[in-house]
């Protein structure tokens, strides 16, 4: 019986880690990552590999999803290490991995660290407590468009609800939604006849790389956020309620972007 | 013009502080911290400032929602830390002095860290995007036991979603809310003749001490949870979703309590 043992990354590099996951990964026999789920600063895991003593192995999706490598390192060194950028089990893969380590009658540990899911509300200074449902926005394909996330967004909006909108990555493809991407998205009718989800006069919120060190949040109709650059991934961007609370709505106002001057 | 530091310093102790906040610590001129919105090992503050090599002042409730000290410290340094157990922004006392130092021409910047907000969906393997609105339980007073957390759960479970419920704490009394308090309060009707939010033979999970070495999860129903010991504090509930992914499924499983044999 072995330990796999779920290290979170934080969301910027390998200097995100913790002195207690650092302690934990120097004990474990070989060490495992994946960067399909998220990303961080290229050369990371490199530096990180260096740290530990142990040169962290990169797996591809196929590899994490059929699960023999790590099992087959389960069963040859008292202790695995698998590391993630962001929090080890947003991605349901990873629930996945953990439940048939256990299948094989191995036991798990869980280093959380810094997620976007609640970095991004604390950064733009929203309340917690105030977000519904999470969307995750996908990268459209000929024939798949759904219109799930955007009617959650409009559902959140009528309890009351902030919603965080995640986007879609491929970073084997150096593919990264932007927040212009998506806002383009959300102002379009879900359906034909229907209104979008997103009046194009409704101010919302991007934030683009929260935890790094040029973490930036814009605030402004989208509209007027459309055409934006927003620099470098990862983004995202959040709907907010109908109704702020005061503080939410000075928070915001920090963020505010400058109209153009009317008229010229 | 100064600079305020939020370092955000995980769910267990001061090993749970990365590099990156280490670094930025040890550059700031004064370090504060609280101890009313969250709290750590005992010690770790103690330990923390030693890494530093700094010791850090520790403020009472009133003193950071005064702003005084903290805004006068930013008038004679260059950059001021303030070191938060969970998330610096989770609590919104937190949010209004970041926006009273920007008032008073300062900047201010976010590291964040592990919350409980995706660690405990991650730790009992829940999707995070399956969860509704969170709830905050306080401890009932005298004329106060609002009934609105829990008609936030029977609203999420109504869209089918999972409800995670924060349990109210006063560190500087010692009084920390256990799961079993928070069942007993889940289980009893909103109002007279109401039916309660949760029933008491719906299944329920707890997980105590997340992100510290002693995390441990029950998954069973609430009567069968109502009288059980869960340990020391930090405790959190999380009432499902009417349906759940079989990932999800299998998950709780593996936290299933044994139940008492049938008629013994």
């Amino acid at each position: 019986m072995a330990e796999l043992v779920f290290v979170g990354l934080g969301l910027a590099d390998d200097r995100d880690l913790s002195e207690r996951s650092l302690e934990r990964l120097r004990s474990c026999g070989r060490i495992f990552s994946e960067a399909y789920t998220s990303v961080l600063a290229p050369g990371s895991l490199d530096r990180l590999g260096r740290s530990v003593g142990r040169r962290i192995e990169l797996l591809t999706r196929t590899e994490v999803e059929s699960e023999r490598i790590l099992l087959e390192a389960l069963g040859s060194t008292d202790r695995v290490g698998f590391v993630v950028a962001g929090d080890p089990f947003a991605a349901t893969t990873h629930v996945a991995l953990r439940l048939a380590a256990e299948r094989a009658g191995h036991r798990w540990s869980y280093l959380p660290s810094a997620s976007i899911v609640s970095a991004a509300p604390g950064f733009l200074g929203l309340q917690q407590y105030r977000f519904g449902r999470i969307v995750s926005l996908p990268f459209p394909e000929p024939g798949f468009a759904p219109a799930s996330p955007l009617r959650s967004i409009a559902q959140n909006r009528s309890r009351d609800l902030h919603t965080l909108v995640l986007l879609d990555l491929r970073p084997d493809e150096r593919r990264f939604m932007s927040a212009a991407e998506a806002l383009a998205r959300l102002v379009e009718p879900v359906a034909s006849g229907e209104s979008p989800a997103v009046p194009a006069d409704l101010a919302v919120a991007v934030a683009a790389r929260v935890g790094t060190e040029s973490a930036q949040g814009w605030y402004g109709t989208c509209a007027e956020l459309l055409g934006r650059d927003f620099g470098p991934p990862l983004h995202c961007v959040v709907v907010p309620a109908p109704t702020l609370h005061f503080e939410e709505e000075a928070a915001l106002a920090s963020f505010r972007i400058r109209r153009p001057a009317p008229g010229r």
